[in-house]
């Protein structure tokens, strides 16, 4: 907690204090709170991770340096911008030219090596090792995880009777945060696609291990292991872990159109998609909060017509 | 004021206590505070204005009845089916027929009358009269714009220390609200596109007149005339009034899904065209809040490819 109220007093300023708004029963089947952090720069709450990384060490002049075609690409190039410092991106080189064009829109230098994450993360790594830039990994690291667990101190704030807190898990950087900052004085439910489960394999494991990663939420919830920081915190805390199918990711992400007009990618509703889906059934006076997380998607394939609902 | 508050205490719970988030200055060109008043249900503030009217009223057994085949007709749908009493809703022939399919879809009973909106509206109230059923008009109505009103009372609570509140103008059921409960303390500021501009051209005239109507946001402010209320309380209170060019309103519409994710409809982005295309300047140190107001919009035309910027 020391650790994420220090995190959020240096990213004060530098990160938007996103809202939230709660829902009544009949929208998603139980009353929710959704805490809006999809409105955060670059579309995703990693930016929290990302400045406090940064600014908890003196740069060097070679900068910063992530492996990433995704949201931690993206946040890591934004807040080196912000902050006037190099960074360089690694990503595979089947990233989509998209994306690319993303990381060198916010100023990064762009890097595609290999076929997968691996290589690109190996050759950042090595990179890193020659320039002595600064790694920022995009989950598992104290002070990515203290960042993201800035997401906890708000919703705390912000909607103080919650019983449970539910939150969708990638690598494991923004759970670790929020499960670290309540400290299991909320039930902390982690959602996971059943073709991403990372947590839900260390679990089971008792350690991080690899899991194969596919289904419609890959590219946001994708990661192939979680933190081990991660694990530690969840056991610690007594984190539950349920799954989700892609069909109830998808159902949930038209819904948050329909309902509230709010346009996220797959990984940013699948913590509502335990719900709508019943993975996670809340008692009837059960107080919920649900982190909506992301919304780098394309917004052309939302149903407009189904907006009437 | 009075009435407003009374409004508020009427339709509390059936109405979303929308959240306010404060933008740094790099988005839009100033700090801005948005009141995301389009996450409200059926993706508009008109529920508001729709509740306030039908729960200080017995409904009879005809009902309820409008005219409108944009957000007013989805509001007067929703809240008659909410509270359990029958809709008729008068459309031109003319409406897409996704319109009539959203009005069906709330349960109303849709009947298409005429080439153009006068002859629906003729229609309806010739059959209102028919019926008995309650005429809920879409802005010239008191109790339509204490309900609208309540946009004004919640803001106030979320965000009390701004000096000036932006708001988009149709035919002025919002802004005669905002404009009434805030009585002249902060300073409002009107927004119409210039193909649409019933309350500059009614100060001009000093009375309602008739404007020609087109443009980019005419499916939800294009509205022909001004409410007389609405120019009496703008008189009173001083408000000011802006216009803006349908690029400002499309370049603003984009700005919002770049920098927040927010998809809205251009009229949802009118009011935030004022800062962002110039029409209003503030003072450097001048907080401001800014209502986006809708969101019926196909997101499909947002371009995906900026978000980068």
């Amino acid at each position: 907690m020391d650790e994420i109220r220090a995190a959020a007093d240096r990213i004060s300023g530098r990160v938007r204090r996103t809202p939230v708004v709660t829902v009544e029963p009949s929208a998603f089947g139980h009353p929710v709170t959704l805490k809006l952090e999809h409105l955060q720069h670059t579309g995703s709450f990693k930016p929290r991770g990302s400045f406090n990384r940064l600014l908890s060490h003196t740069i060097p002049d070679t900068g910063v340096i992530a492996a990433s075609g995704g949201n931690h690409g993206l946040a890591v190039a934004y807040a080196a911008r912000e902050l006037g410092v190099p960074a360089e991106v690694f990503v595979p080189e089947t990233s989509s030219p998209v994306k690319v064009r993303r990381l060198v829109g916010y100023g990064a230098r762009v890097t595609q090596v290999g076929r997968q994450y691996a290589e690109a993360y190996a050759a950042s790594v090595e990179r890193a090792a020659a320039t002595g830039a600064l790694v920022v990994h995009a989950y598992d690291d104290p002070e990515v995880q203290a960042g993201q667990g800035t997401v906890g101190l708000e919703l705390a704030e912000q909607a103080p009777g919650v019983d449970t807190v539910v939150v969708a898990v990638g690598g494991g950087g923004l759970i670790g945060g929020i499960a670290a900052w309540y400290g299991g004085t909320v039930q902390v439910v982690a959602v996971e696609p059943h073709r991403a489960a990372t947590l839900a394999g260390a679990l089971a494991a008792g350690r991080p291990v690899d899991v194969d990663v596919d289904g419609v939420a890959a590219d946001s919830l994708g990661a192939r292991r979680i933190s081990g920081l991660t694990l530690e915190t969840a056991v610690a805390t007594g984190v539950r872990s349920v799954l989700v199918d892609d069909k109830a990711i998808m159902d949930a992400r038209q819904l948050l159109w329909d309902e509230l007009r709010l346009a996220v990618e797959p990984g940013g509703a699948a913590a509502l998609a335990a719900l709508v889906g019943g993975a996670y059934q809340p008692a009837t006076d059960e107080r919920v909060a649900v982190v909506v997380c992301g919304a780098n998607t394309d917004p052309a394939d939302l149903a407009a017509v189904r907006s009437a609902s």
